[in-house]
């Protein structure tokens, strides 16, 4: 099954001005998608980031993998590594290896959702086998404006306190039947958060909770807001900056600690194991390198006594199906996982009615590869979008200080 | 692709007296060959260790993996866990982690197998696709005796010093062409085996060249003799006891330590890794779990700096064929491979011809799955020398005990 043509086509989509710690989310979202054609005429299907750089990276290494077998997943690596890693020699090697790593991932999925459709078993068969049959997503709470500055409000509306919040967590529990909650902070004073998570404890009484304030908080904050919070966390997600941080806070509170910044390559895992920094990892296909090596760091994690959940940044029904799958076939993944999927509000480039949310989890697809199908019709609206939009990369920071000149980038912020 | 049969054939081959450690190989070696038949009527072959009381769990586990399909790893590994895990309670948790790994790893290879032939693509193939077209493997020397007591001499004859093992050497690479050179040591007092390792460095100037005491050593002793050969070996495989012993030696030696002996499950990693206690591990698919969790321990191992060869027990060809296909696929496994594939002096279940040594190297075989096949008379050949050969289990102490009672077992001997 050789690989005859790969087409990339950007896309842009509707995103809700999400309050992050660097800022807020810009009116578009952007993505990629990744489809391999073989000379068999079958095609896979990958999603990936959208950001201008990140596009040219991908752009160049399809060109490099022309040829090469669906199978030939080392020698795709090593070509992907020629080309970025070239690009990439001025930066520190934990930098280049995440900069491989998220462009060989799209190429990776779409040779497993070629492999799967011609071999006729969905992915979860090659990647093991799904040990469940649906995998449990959380109820992902943001901040945010009742809309955009100059536009109509979005049906969600503002959360900008916890009354907000409480009602966000409602709105998508009743829509989605999600049984746990994150809560995207780093976005207001420590105190106004931990207000937030009492009311979410509150409200709904066993339902797990999340924080994750992005590494705004300085170490002695992280100690003091977790220690608050005792009780009502299941974990704590990337209070403070770096491994050496994280572990002093991690010695000193609670709850478990869990991280998508401070380990996000297998180099990390040396010092933040050495180091006890961590008690959870959220695993992000896109960007360590595939649903395969992904599974590597699942096994790796395991051995270390490490939890596992998986992050999420905006996406749509590609990446979904993905993270579905390598989720049902990871048995130590065992909290529910992270996606932005209500926040996209019905926009994809899927056909709908594949994916679907059950009592806030996403059934196995059990079709041949990924289980999902494009719409081209969809995916051409989207593209159109991308090259109307005007946004080429993610910067919540200069989108929010359009509105707000004063916002601080200043780490930690509290 | 269902399991509709599982056919386990315990079969034993003549093997040499050769010495070791525990003492010196019986006359007979035992493997166990694993046949998994589907609804398809495809076949596919595994090899594992033909000890009675492993080979029961074998036959205990495969009963409970019929029905289902080729591809539910994760599934028959849970079976497995639930019958192998139950018995090995009282064990400590690492030594049933291995043992669960063992009984599983036969049928994940011989799963692979099926999945290749369905597929039509080799082994390697399902592993990330080859990163080199032949696996090169070491000469794998021993002290051994001209025959076994009472028996003619072997066309191998005598090797009890230094001259012995340069031409026991001479005749390896002669008929195999290594191009790297492995004693099995811990059979004569340190000085004679320092001896061994000089004539070999004289003999063979510019090949790499390893020791392996199997821990015999104290970690004074291995300190003092790997300070002597400092220069003559490229890594110094388990001169010492456990993660701690190991650690004292590694910060005091020269060369790298390599182990097969204080790492064997991922849950030595931790241990093992904060203690610098090792350089390169030696993987064997036999124990770990099967190819594709040995290629998780492998991106362990990059992770952790590791650098990676192979061990290997006496085997036959379809365990060559696995070790092949998984060495052929791991990037950083970069050292040539160990193989007991000279003493079997011919003796196979496979139909001759697919494996063989290029300068001193395997092609590895580029026939779907693992691209050999059973010679169903041969094995019927060497299941009946099993049934003969009144041999139960691996016993080298016993049976060197019946030649010199007083042959100690004491650790550290040296």
């Amino acid at each position: 099954m050789i690989i005859r043509q790969i087409r990339i086509t950007p896309v842009a989509f509707l995103d809700p001005p999400l309050l992050n710690a660097a800022g807020v989310h810009q009116p578009w979202a952007l993505r990629a998608i990744v489809e391999i054609v073989t000379d068999e005429g079958l095609t896979g299907l990958g999603e990936t980031y959208g950001d201008l750089g990140h596009l040219g990276k991908v752009r160049e290494c399809a060109q490099a993998l022309i040829g090469l077998d669906v199978h030939a997943l080392n020698t795709m690596y090593a070509r992907v590594t020629a080309i970025v890693g070239e690009d990439a020699q001025r930066v520190p090697t934990a930098s280049q290896e995440r900069s491989i790593d998220r462009v060989f991932s799209a190429f990776e999925v779409a040779c497993l959702d070629v492999r799967g459709k011609a071999a006729g078993v969905p992915v979860s068969d090659l990647l093991g086998g799904r040990v469940r049959d649906a995998v449990p997503y959380s109820a992902y709470l943001f901040y945010k404006w009742a809309g955009h500055p100059g536009a109509e409000p979005d049906r969600f509306g503002a959360a900008l306190d916890e009354a907000g919040i409480v009602a966000q967590a409602r709105l998508l529990i009743r829509e989605y039947g999600f049984a746990s909650i994150k809560l995207k902070g780093g976005v207001f004073p420590p105190d106004e958060e931990i207000a937030a998570i009492r009311a979410l404890h509150e409200a709904f009484p066993g339902v797990p909770l999340r924080l994750d304030p992005n590494a705004t908080w300085s170490v002695e904050t992280s100690i003091r807001v977790a220690r608050e919070l005792d009780g009502a966390l299941q974990y704590l997600e990337d209070p403070t900056a770096g491994i050496t941080g994280m572990a002093e806070v991690a010695a000193a509170v609670p709850m478990p600690l869990a991280t998508n910044m401070c380990v996000v390559t297998p180099e990390h895992f040396p010092p933040a194991t050495a180091a006890r920094a961590i008690d959870v990892l959220l695993l992000d296909h896109h960007y360590w390198g595939g649903l395969t090596r992904s599974s590597h760091i699942a096994t790796m994690c395991d051995a270390f006594g490490l939890g596992m959940s998986m992050h999420s940044n905006s996406h749509l029904g590609i990446s979904l199906a993905a993270m579905t799958h390598l989720a049902a076939t990871t048995p130590n993944l065992t909290y529910a996982c992270d996606t932005h999927t209500p926040w996209q509000n019905g926009q994809d480039v899927l056909t709908p009615g594949t994916l679907r949310f059950t009592n806030g989890s996403v059934p196995v697809p059990t079709g041949p590869g990924l289980g999902v199908e494009l719409d081209r019709d969809a995916l051409a609206v989207m593209n159109e979008q991308y090259e109307k939009c005007g946004i080429v990369a993610r910067d919540d920071t200069s989108y929010m200080r359009r509105i707000n000149p004063s916002f601080p980038s200043t780490r930690p912020r509290w």
